[in-house]
């Protein structure tokens, strides 16, 4: 059995330290760790945790800090999952985590303190300041080893739309490939400089706290995504690749610090579907922009809008266009598939509309104490998404909609993406959400929820004018509201809420 | 088990086949084969080879073309591992490898005809020709799956230092995650091209064929090292990505159609120690050169000097040194060791020598129908790789020497040994010794070293010609020096008096 070793992704450490050793591998604020301290610090954290832990989960409420690169190894070389918690939640949705993960540690930044004091017991609260360096200090290295690659390795709370958070769990081999993966799409090497402006508690990073240390590239962290210090971190720290929702890019991408950049930049984005308007306005800045798809369910990207190098010659327009589809399965990914209720495939024709359907070795082993739930989920072994989508003659994949957002007007299906589509384009948009409200004469019809570029202004009439133009006059919205749009911690437009209001207007 | 998907090199092409159906997979001369295509040849090809083959391997007798490339994917949808051979090997060595594997197919190019007519009868041979084709067209695709990861996938039969040569057994995951691996350190992506210097039959071309399938570049196909062809396909078919031995590197280096690239090649060698002068000269022409190690037994590569970015700043000379260094693990191996015969590490003082120690997932299953030569390949479950070297205080491994006698000639292993015995055959010599001697183009070729009988006599073209009518005639050495050997009290042949005089030798 001499060439089989479970694969695990703490692994990637144990070989950067081992190769790179003296090189930078974190940068957070003022601190700078060698891949040697990052291994001996994260080492030390599993010695401080597995007899804390005691065979139970450790949770981490932490910003994007070197702390939360620590707990994604040093968590599971103390041999239990790791339960990293969306920071942007109440005190009781951070407790029903706790709970219903059976979490026996909570490791928090002092920013929680308020939060954390109205959560039940806990046996173990571990502040990341100096309770966190004492305990590391005190503690010895300890790296346990994986026997069985398929064993938990995290636990990850979806948002969840309906009801309580599921907990999805990752197992060591899943998290390994999708870092490989991550790896190869993105072209990670041991002199790119990653900025972390994707939160490591969403899907784990999208297995990039691994991918990164893989690739013995340099983490930089950013606790929180201010535009001016990323600008500033993009310029003086030379990064070369980073990631976020679409939001995340109009932020960076509408900065005032925002100027063409000085040297290549790779961008992977997704979580949402990017419109082609900003997309064209990153490459615009010089960013080289990946757009990829998935869920927590598949590691985070499980597909990519695989760039093909004959596309290069077709027009900024176009480019746009072909890039703001989902895409393709990644490396390590089945061949994603589109199909119909019945679980049968609906032709390659970019028009016949169906449900995207995923498998491969980064699926999640299923949601934590939920066996109906799990069940459910992949009824035929292919997990549903819930995302609508056509498969273009060339395989693509694109998102047409959300099987719920649909809008049904007069009998005719509107996919609300493409009237977004439309809308970004115009000048005066900064973000745009379109959802469904209800209409006596046509049953639905599209209401817009648009956010202006700070300074620029434009009418309803403006915005409806703009639609007609461009695709049929019935996809034009018949309202649209002006203000900054309602999102999730992580950067998704809370689209429910829109069509809460849209539903409760007169 | 949604998530759980058996590890194959072949999912690569299915997913290329996918994603990216009407790009070029394959250019060989005029032939251009594109994804969907390349797919279908091999599934064809597995059609055709399953009845034939029943469960035996498929031995290839082939250049670097397309068929060969096809044969990568077709014999395992066939359900049966994949023997390349040596293109240079003599017939009875062939034969043996085909009695030994049990191969019961035999693929070949016409250009072996006379070889092959000398072998002893196999059931069915398949000329890489008209027959190919037909039999491609009569198949119907067939693309098996693969029930154990681990299960046997190619045998791979080494030059052995002693006696015959062992049938090296790679397993689905070790090529697949040897696969990534590749992509990871090369950054193969689909705007890549890839040109064929390194032969497929050598450790299945250090998994290329799939790594580079499953970064959906293009394959640039070329049956012999050619000098003038491959600048001319370097420049026509924007080459990107190229492999070899140092030999191949100096073929191409100082080629009269060598000038400065016009575009950035990444080149990766390995197979013996580069020599400080050629990298540099190979850098001067605008090569991206990495240097890799690795043997049979690891599925080519599992050590890669990894490029630190600091290195950048040093000078020409100090760059060359440190790149000749044999380096660090790669992305997916476990960090080598250098070990002392009792198995315990050498300080990393770049000094002490040990024999370098490998493990991982990318090591062989064992050698076909061998177990006592697996068992003291790894006594520990550490692969002994016969080659002395020491670890430097940065962790990177250099070569010092190597323990067994090999010669290392154009990236081919010569066991000393195996020359010695058929020179001894001679009726006229009494003691022969065959050591490496440097050589411009080869790095190294044999020297033999013989005493005659008393009274016989021999001149050094009787001697050459003797053994290259028995073994391939690369192992045949280049000079023969008569007189009596040198040897110990004990009568042991002092071989390294021998290699001092090969070297001072003009």
């Amino acid at each position: 059995m001499m060439s089989f070793e479970p694969l695990t992704p703490t692994a990637f450490l144990t070989r950067a330290a081992a190769a790179h050793a003296d090189r930078t591998a974190v940068v957070d604020g003022d601190l700078r760790f060698t891949y040697e301290q990052f291994h001996e610090r994260s080492a030390r954290l599993a010695g401080a945790l597995a007899p804390l832990a005691d065979g139970r989960p450790v949770a981490v409420l932490a910003a994007n800090t070197h702390q939360m690169l620590e707990a994604h190894f040093g968590v599971p070389w103390a041999g239990v999952p790791l339960v990293t918690i969306n920071t942007r939640l109440s005190a009781s949705e951070i407790g029903y985590i706790l709970r219903h993960s059976r979490a026996s540690v909570l490791i928090h930044d002092a920013a929680f303190d308020d939060t954390v004091a109205e959560l039940p017991d806990l046996p173990v609260r571990i502040r990341t300041d100096d309770d966190y360096e004492t305990r590391l200090d005190a503690a010895r290295p300890l790296a346990r080893g994986v026997d069985d690659e398929r064993g938990l390795l995290s636990i990850n709370y979806t948002s969840g739309t309906t009801g309580r958070p599921k907990g999805v769990m990752y197992h060591h081999r899943g998290a390994y490939l999708q870092a490989l993966a991550m790896v190869g799409h993105t072209g990670l090497s041991p002199d790119s400089v990653h900025l972390w402006t994707l939160p490591m508690f969403h899907c784990n990073g999208w297995c990039f706290p691994w991918a990164v240390t893989a690739a013995a590239a340099t983490h930089v962290c950013l606790p929180k995504v201010d535009p001016a210090i990323a600008w500033d971190l993009i310029r003086t720290e030379g990064v070369t690749h980073l990631e976020g929702a679409p939001t995340v890019l109009s932020m960076l991408g509408h900065a005032p610090q925002a100027t063409p950049l000085p040297h290549p930049v790779r961008l992977a984005t997704g979580g949402a579907p990017p419109t082609p308007t900003i997309l064209r306005h990153m490459e615009g800045l010089g960013f080289d922009v990946t757009h990829l798809y998935g869920l927590t369910e598949t590691y985070g990207p499980a597909m990519i809008c695989d760039w093909r190098p004959e596309w290069n010659s077709a027009d900024a327009d176009t480019r746009a266009r072909l890039k703001a589809r989902q895409g393709v399965g990644n490396l390590i990914a089945c061949t994603p598939r589109v199909v119909r209720t019945d679980g049968s495939d609906v032709p390659a024709d970019g028009t016949t509309v169906g449900e995207i359907a995923l498998r491969g070795n980064n699926l999640m082993l299923g949601y934590l104490d939920d066996p109906e739930a799990t069940a459910a989920a992949a009824p035929d072994g292919w997990f549903r998404t819930g995302d609508l989508g056509v498969i273009h003659p060339d395989g693509y994949v694109e998102l047409r909609d959300r099987s719920k957002d649909v809008i049904i007007s007069g009998g005719e299906n509107i996919a609300s993406v493409e009237v977004e589509q439309v809308i970004a384009e115009h000048p005066a948009v900064l973000e745009v959400a379109v959802v469904a409200a209800p209409d006596e004469r046509w049953g639905e019809v599209p209401a817009a929820y648009v956010a202006l570029h700070a300074g620029a202004t434009a009418s309803a009439d403006d915005i409806i004018e703009h639609v007609k133009a461009r695709i049929a006059r019935f996809k034009a919205p018949r309202s649209v509201v002006f203000g900054e749009l309602p999102k999730t911690s992580t950067g998704k437009v809370q689209k429910y809420l829109l069509r809460k209001e849209s539903h409760d207007r007169p």
